[in-house]
């Protein structure tokens, strides 16, 4: 594996996974910027860095810049690069890589999972979706992320957008879930473990079924006498329409409607 | 721990798993009910006991006449039981206790998992939730949990309610989540296997953080600019829905709103 010269442009949750995990497989990554100097100097101890405070300061000559950031910040940043990186990449799931089009050799490499400062993640396991204006920048950002991870895809920009969709579906929304699955048993003084086997188990379980294949529940077998007294047992207006709005979902998709 | 004889109504998921986990566990199961024969005939074999064709056949000496049969067939079934069983017990989520107000010795057994016909499941780890109408009826159904599962929990016929609801939140309404995820990537020849990874961290992530913590996204962060850029791509009314409306409960949740 080539050891490659990184700087690195974003100080959050993906910026900082993915600058340890780089840093741990060899490679070195030699400037952190952001837009807030704090966070830049935290990150760029934790791997050996050194931080910038202007991005005038960013070495051209590096084998790599990758831009971390939020989704919106992507385009203004790059109109202040004022060189032609070896390569430039940003790790957006909605950014399409036309965004990066005055750069010639650019790219998109895009974990697709969910960060958290606090927990550690094994990036073996972290699927990567790649994307390039050009052979070179793909056969670059290829051999970086098979140093990384053992799931890499060649996504397109419209490919990744409905990937980053899908995930926030099966994450986000989920994790909301659970959330206010947490809530409701809060209320009645019953300790949010007691669903732990079953949240494991349904993620557990689509390793093996479909989803659609796994689905149980008052929805899916069309329970109206259940579903109306959950629906009366709700108080809040929000979780009625969550819970209205998904048990006709369900019903609709069981059903082919 | 006492051997029981205990004679089973119903021939669903929770019957069948229940059934087979009472049976490993040494107790007898005696006899199987079913309103479809051919089912009831099918567990019967499994567990070497015996179909019966109709309640006027059950054994009134059983230790226990357990009930795993859809909700609303609980209340006019228990008319044609004409007898004081030594003990009886239904293993419904939201049926409250007094359903069974005429017997003298009556509980409820509710298995807190999603069972599929398809996967096996181990038992230890599905938490059991136990109300019973005396003593003498809640020692007999605790014991037979010991002997089951290392998670048992006392909760009243509200709090078993409450966590039905939120077992419909964190199970049948997260597997809809990850089938309408599965859609969207199928509809683009993208392999729903690149959201495995994520999903399982998803679910692994609440072991150590409240979900609270753990919500990452466009909603949490209130990026209003992506939101509405996938609400333009989801061409479909229901996913419009699901999204803006989990999207707003994930921002009021945050926000306190």
């Amino acid at each position: 594996m080539t050891k490659m010269k990184i700087s690195l442009i974003g100080s959050g949750n993906v910026a900082t996974h993915l600058a340890l995990a780089l840093s741990q497989a060899g490679h070195l990554i030699e400037q952190v910027y952001s837009r807030n100097a704090e966070h830049a100097q935290d990150l760029a101890l934790k791997v050996k860095a050194r931080a910038i405070p202007s991005l005038q300061q960013l070495n051209p000559n590096v084998d790599l810049l990758l831009i971390a950031i939020s989704d919106k910040a992507i385009a203004p940043l790059c109109q202040e690069i004022q060189f032609q990186p070896k390569c430039i990449a940003h790790t957006a799931g909605s950014v399409p890589l036309s965004v990066l089009d005055s750069f010639e050799n650019a790219g998109v490499f895009y974990p697709l999972q969910s960060f958290t400062k606090e927990k550690a993640i094994d990036f073996k396991r972290v699927p990567l979706c790649i994307e390039a204006t050009n052979n070179k920048t793909q056969s670059t950002l290829l051999e970086l992320a098979e140093g990384l991870s053992n799931q890499i895809h060649l996504l397109n920009s419209e490919q990744r957008k409905e990937c980053h969709i899908a995930a926030i579906f099966a994450n986000n929304f989920t994790n909301h879930l659970y959330h206010i699955a947490a809530d409701l048993l809060t209320a009645k003084d019953i300790p949010f473990d007691i669903l732990q086997p079953l949240i494991q188990e349904t993620a557990e379980k689509i390793k093996e079924l479909h989803p659609a294949k796994a689905q149980t529940g008052p929805a899916a077998r069309n329970d109206k006498q259940v579903m109306e007294a959950h629906m009366q047992h709700l108080k809040d207006e929000k979780l009625k329409k969550i819970y209205s709005f998904v048990s006709e979902s369900i019903l609709a998709k069981k059903h082919n409607i």
